[in-house]
This record gives structure tokens, sequence and C-alpha cells, in this order.
């Protein structure tokens, strides 16, 4: 994958050469950008605005495996994850700072793809790239991310917000990322016993794009301020949507009932599930990297929102001693519990 | 270094539960830090100020080592590092992010000991931690740092703004994290080789604080604030002297002379350098990671330092077409040269 016949030592450039090279097509949007790469720190302005900041380290062989996932979308997904947070907060994501530690096996061309891929990104979704830090890594590819926004005071959602009667939201579907990278491994494997065979990938478009290339939900951000409607409280599911209320119900300090049949599942996620052995439904609770965003709302938001079919009602608050649960398809009551991945598992 | 009799496995707590535990000493200090950790964001608020981000990655066997590297210190400089860009803005720096990767080879006892290094640092700094991620690593140690903080409109202070006439100023000394360094290694080699022999660090204590402890200089961004000098153009010595004064140069379109006798150098680390064969000047030229902050001001404003014992003045901006020239102490004049650690070299 890094071999390239316009190979070039990053070494070439040195250090303040290659951020220059690699950043120099990047746009500055913002007024509140006042300066950006190229001096100590990066000045915003944002008058009477709320300054939202958030940071994710992503690294091979934990968070993505080269063999399988694309440079581009690797520096597209870092972005995204990002974003992603400040979305959480009801914020507007304007500016990020994007680090990278690279051993030697990458090419500038490598590094190349990257950056397309976080200026693809960028594009998108209107985002000024202002400062980070390039390096060599012993230990293979390194991606540090920090996000800032802003978001009016009177807007700004935290997750401890959720009061009995609220509905539970979720933005789009689940379960699909999850299964998009058991699709992935699976064909990795089969790859690593015999290269000859091409890899099976027919009819999971969806599920693949969605592990590989998932979207922040700005767009959830914008059509709840269209509804004139501000969350109680709100959470991005990266974790798995389990994990997300369940931190949603610690920190506002309330219970929940959950309802398994208004889970959204997507058609290909479900077949999938069921072709691999899996439960469609714990893939949903527990698979992450959805990147879609868990919200509740007050009962009067209701019908603002109840034709919204990117929005889906899967439950509500209840008060903390009811405690944390799930009812199934046929009726019966189950505690919810996080399994969602965790970094420090397996 | 990493084993303990009380070793805990980081497994144990999970991610929410190790980031829980590592952070809840930590002090909000500032009404700006309006959310902290435990959310998807950071919520900051400014009114009226410009907002300062600046981020670094360190990682294992490139930036630093950790058969010399005390966790404790490793903590402490990953802050001080950040620190020293927001005061290089002239800035008062206010938050910080931090983001580790962890192999499984380190216990909860050894995180806890970088974590107490960026506590102490935020202690004396008057910093407040406000996110950050933390992850496995099959890749050493990775600490990703961002920071956060603000400066008046009117005092920000950036590279490009050195005019004709200025003076150039160094705050401290130079060269000493670097003989620091030179000593750690050379200690390193002796015991790999006969692990009997102590090592001999007499006499080094301070060039070796400067290696595992440097300082971010925000007493001398208080110290200019009280004698009542913006400087005119500003940057912090992360990659030696002559790295920093072309920067400045470059960016402001301007020349200078810089004088080698005036370049402020301690005892101990001329000392050390010629016991290993090396020229101080070099040293104090390409040696980094000083951290002191390198400043043009106007001449006029000159009286208003010149009797400061911790700020050198070391040359004057002239016209670019001049070139950027040391004048040796035998009055030869030569062409300044970057020629610092780069990341990518070596």
């Amino acid at each position: 994958m890094f071999e390239n016949s316009e190979r070039t030592d990053i070494a070439e450039l040195g250090e303040f050469g290659l951020i220059k090279h690699l950043t120099e097509n990047f746009k500055i949007r913002h007024e509140s950008s006042i300066k950006g790469i190229g001096d100590d720190a990066a000045v915003l302005n944002f008058d009477g605005k709320e300054i939202l900041v958030s940071t994710d380290l992503l690294l091979e062989g934990i968070h993505f495996d080269l063999a399988y996932v694309p440079l581009v979308h690797l520096g597209y997904k870092a972005v995204q994850v990002n974003l992603s947070d400040i979305y959480a907060m009801n914020g507007v994501a304007t500016q990020i700072t994007v680090s990278i530690g690279l051993s030697s096996k990458f090419s500038l061309e490598a590094v190349e793809e990257i950056y397309k891929g976080i200026e693809l990104a960028c594009n998108k979704f209107n985002i000024d790239l202002i400062g980070g830090d390039t390096s060599s890594s012993k230990q293979g590819l390194v991606i540090s991310v920090t996000s800032i926004g802003y978001v009016d005071k009177k807007d700004v959602v935290y997750r401890n917000g959720a009061r009995e009667g609220d509905l539970l939201c979720v933005s789009g579907d689940l379960g699909g990322a999850y299964l998009g990278l058991q699709i992935l491994e699976r064909e990795k494997l089969i790859f690593l016993e015999n290269p000859n065979i091409q890899p099976d990938l027919e009819g999971k478009d969806y599920i693949i794009e969605r592990q590989l290339k998932p979207e922040g939900r700005r767009d959830i951000v914008d059509l709840l301020a269209q509804m004139e409607i501000i969350p109680t409280s709100m959470i991005d599911v990266s974790d798995g949507l389990a994990s997300e209320i369940l931190h949603i119900c610690e920190q506002s300090g309330k219970g929940c009932n959950l309802y398994e049949e208004k889970i959204p599942i997507d058609p290909v996620t479900y077949e999938t599930a069921r072709e691999l052995g899996l439960d469609p439904t714990v893939c949903a609770l527990s698979g992450g990297e959805d990147y879609e965003l868990l919200f509740t709302i007050k009962q009067e938001d209701y019908p603002k929102l109840k034709n919204d079919v990117d929005i889906s009602i899967i439950g509500h608050i209840t008060e903390k001693n009811s405690g944390c649960k799930m009812i199934s398809k046929s009726n019966m009551v189950h505690e919810l519990k996080a399994q969602g991945w965790s970094a420090f598992k397996g």
C-alpha cells in the first residue's frame, strides 16, 4: 500500500518543509481563525461564544489496521471522530489541529493520502486546519486530532441534563460500523490465507462505508436548531448505544427504558449480523463507531421531530431507582450493560 | 523502572475508569473552564479574548528515552513544552488536554507517575486539565498535549513582526538542555556496558535539570508586561537558537546580526561542552530544547530591560539583503545556519 514509484523520502523535506508542503492547499475560512499554521500557537477569536475543544489519539494496530484501511479514509475518519464530539455538545466545529507520528515505512505520497482525507473532511464540514505537529515514529502511525468549535451559551448540551419523562432519541442507524469491521477482518484473514482470492464485499458497501468513512452528524445539529429543539442531554455513539445511554443516565442521575424493537438497524446490517451468527441488537448496543447522536428531548418537543425519518425515538428516561432497562421484542426486561469496545481489552 | 510490587493492571479500570482515576485530584481553577473532563468536549468561555491553542506529540524512542527519563519528569516536560508555545505568543496559558497511548508494559503506577508530573506542572503554572484520551498502544508510550490560552488582542506577538533596528533578546541561557542530554546518553552507554558502575552526574545537576525538567518562561511574559514592553516578534527556543532566529527573520522578511560573545551560556554548560570536545556556541545555536524565549524589541524599549540579568541582548535586526549573520568572538562574520535537531534525521 505504501509502495509508490514516486516515493519521496520525508527526510528530504525536514519537519517544517513537510508541514508546509502538506498544508499549503488548506484554506482558512473563518474570521475567528486569526492565525493558523506558521506560528507557535493558533489564535482564535470568538466574541461571546463558548469555545469547544476535543482531542483524540489514533494508533496503528489499535484503532486502525492499515491492511484494509485506505490512508485517505483514515485521515477523513480521524477528523470525523473528533468533529462528532463537538456536534455532541450541540456545537459548531470550526478548527482542528492534527499531529502525526510516522515510521520510516511511510513515503511522502502515503502521508499526502492521509492529508487528502483530512482536507476532504475539512472541505465538507467547513473546518480550518490551524496547527499541529509531525514527527518520526519508531512504531508505526500515530494520529492525534484536536477539534475546536463554539456554541451559544444558551444552546450548549451536556450529558447530564436528562430528566424523568424525556424521550430518548438517536439519529441514523446503529451497528453498521461494527459489522463493516467484521467483514473487513474476515476478508483480511481470507486474503492472508490465499492472496489470489479477491475480497467478497458485494452488497456490503453500506456497512463498509460506515466503518471506513463515518460522518459526524452536523446535519442533525442543524436540524435540531431548525426544529427549535435544544436536547436536554446529548452524546455521540462512539462506544456503542448501551455504553452511551449509561453515560447519560449516570451523569443525569436517572434511569431509562430502552425498547429493542425501536433501535434503528439498517437491513444490510441486520442481514450481515445474521450471516455471521451475531445478534443484530447486540451489534447495535455494543458495536460502537457509528458516530450517530444519542440525545434526550422534553416530551413537549415530540411533535416537532416525530415525522423525521432520520431520528428514532427508542425509549424514555425514568427515575434513578428504576435502573437502566431494555425491553426486548418478546417483552422481557433486561438490565442494560455496557459491553462496548474497550481500548484496554482484547 | 516499571516494575512495582503494587502493580495494577490498567485493564481492570477500563478507559473511563482510568481517566477518572488519573484526573480526580485535578482542580478546575479558571472561570473560563465551564466544563472540563466528563463530557464529549470541553467548554471554555473567554469574553473578548483571543484563544490560543497549541499541540505536541511526544513518542517513546523519538522524543524521550525511558532508560533515563523518569516518568514524572516526562509528564512535567510534556506540559511545559506546550505551555512554552503559548508564552511565545505573549499569552496566558490556561488549559491543556492530554492524550496518552500506553503499551502493556506500563502499570497503573507508571501512568500515575506521568500524571503526577502533569499535575505538578498544572499546579505550578496554574493550568486546568480539561480533557484527553487514553488508549492502549502497540508502540510504546505516546503523549499528545494540546494547550489553550488567551491574550488581549493588542498584546499578541507573532514571529513576523521584527523590524530593522530592533534588538534581538533571549531569556535565560542556552545549550544546557542539549548538554544534559549528552551526559545522560553517555551514562546510559556506560550503564549498558557495565550495570555495576554508578552514573557519574556530579556537578551536572543544572544541565540535567535543563534537559529533564525544562520550565516554560511564563515569568518572562509577566516581566515584559510589568516593563510595559510588547515584543515586536517572539518564538520559543525548542530547536536551537539559530533555527529560531531564522524563523523570525524569514517570517519578518528581515536579516540580523547575532554576536557570539553575547550568547548566554551557563558555566556548567560551557565546561561540559569543553569536556566532551564540543563547541559551546554550537551547542547553544543548534542544541535545542532550552524552551527560553527569543524575542525582538524596539530600540526605545532598551532602557526598560537593560538591567535585567535574566534577559540578554544578543544582536539586532537588519534589512533582508544583509542576510542572517553571526559575528564571532574573533570578529569573523559567519552565515547563520539552522542545524538544529530534526525529527526526521538520525
